[in-house]
């Protein structure tokens, strides 16, 4: 092994998206919604779902986007029957989109291999987010004010333990399209992951 | 018939998700993205699609929301394939969410009976918008500037007279799922249109 072959250069790059993507979120980061995104699944039954999520960084060493939800949500049911998914992530002051496609996946409590990623997503929550996860049954006739109470009684809702019910969802693109509606005319890239996992990118009409 | 009893008294009343949906929009008029919500649908090959569009207010006399599209758009295969759609519609300011579910159709120049709606929503466009619609094939790779170049060739441009690939989208939920964010805990209604077409209204968990 050479000095100019340094071990590092075994990571692979990563696909020229993801560059795009760093910059939208660093130009709009004075805004705390431009985390959010739009994902969109299919029901188990065959219908359209979507909803706004919270984006939770990167999986370390991946290309697959993170976000979190709670087992007992419809998107869990949504993923397991059609894990084929797509984010659209609109930048308000940069004015661009994303639209990222790719298969999504649920890691929950059973998931051994990705322990410690799930325990680091709930460690890096707010208390007001992990509390969440004590409330009960959603999209349930609505709960006395009591149900929703805060712990005392719930010593679990601690940093260090994840609930049962968190589970993180990831979404590993394969197809991402990129709009730029600032440019005259508007800018549009489509990238496009290959078999042998390459990324061909493509400017293409708005 | 009686003073107490107008000829207007015919006209259904507005479901009840339209008036929160309409204080949403008013409170989050400053910000012009505020129109804006992702529509997902499901592609011909039975995956999820998931784009930006802007809201163009209500299909006179109904509970329809108007969005427009290009002929040539990915969308229109999506819904002649499966019709049923699903809009988010987050609002940053407020910090609520509306999921508004239901069939889809397009209105395309061959419709004689919508013919009004689509001339209307053509007019109220601005000259930019209305130029989008002569641009080359859209996702085709990218074509040369003059391609894009505005009219001039294209006496065509005309607010009277819409292109024939300029067609209109209809939404007409049949659910409505309206979060707001700001609640502690937040609150969270559903509104599911009954088989009689009054609309059953339900306060959930979150």
């Amino acid at each position: 092994m050479s000095d100019s072959a340094p071990s590092r250069s075994k990571t692979p790059p990563l696909p020229p998206w993801r560059s795009a993507l760093a910059r939208a979120l660093h130009r709009n980061r004075s805004r705390p919604y431009s985390r959010y995104f739009q994902l969109a699944t299919i029901t188990p039954a065959g219908r359209p779902a979507n909803r706004t999520v919270v984006f939770r960084g990167w999986l370390p060493d991946t290309n697959s986007l993170t976000l979190i939800t709670d087992q007992r949500s419809a998107k869990v049911t949504d993923i397991a029957a059609h894990p084929w998914a797509e984010a659209c992530w609109y930048f308000t002051s940069t004015r661009e989109q994303f639209r990222l496609a790719g298969p999504s996946q649920v890691v929950s409590a059973a998931d051994l291999t990705l322990a410690p990623a799930r325990q680091t997503a709930w460690a890096e929550l707010s208390d007001r987010a992990r509390q969440q996860f004590y409330w009960p049954q959603p999209a349930q006739p609505r709960s006395p004010a009591a149900a929703f109470a805060p712990p005392e009684n719930q010593p679990e809702n601690q940093p260090e333990t994840p609930p049962d019910n968190f589970s993180l969802v990831l979404l590993t693109p394969r197809q991402v399209d990129h709009l730029e509606l600032r440019g005259d005319p508007q800018n549009r890239t489509l990238y496009t992951c290959q078999p042998d996992d390459t990324w061909q990118v493509e400017a293409v009409n708005p």
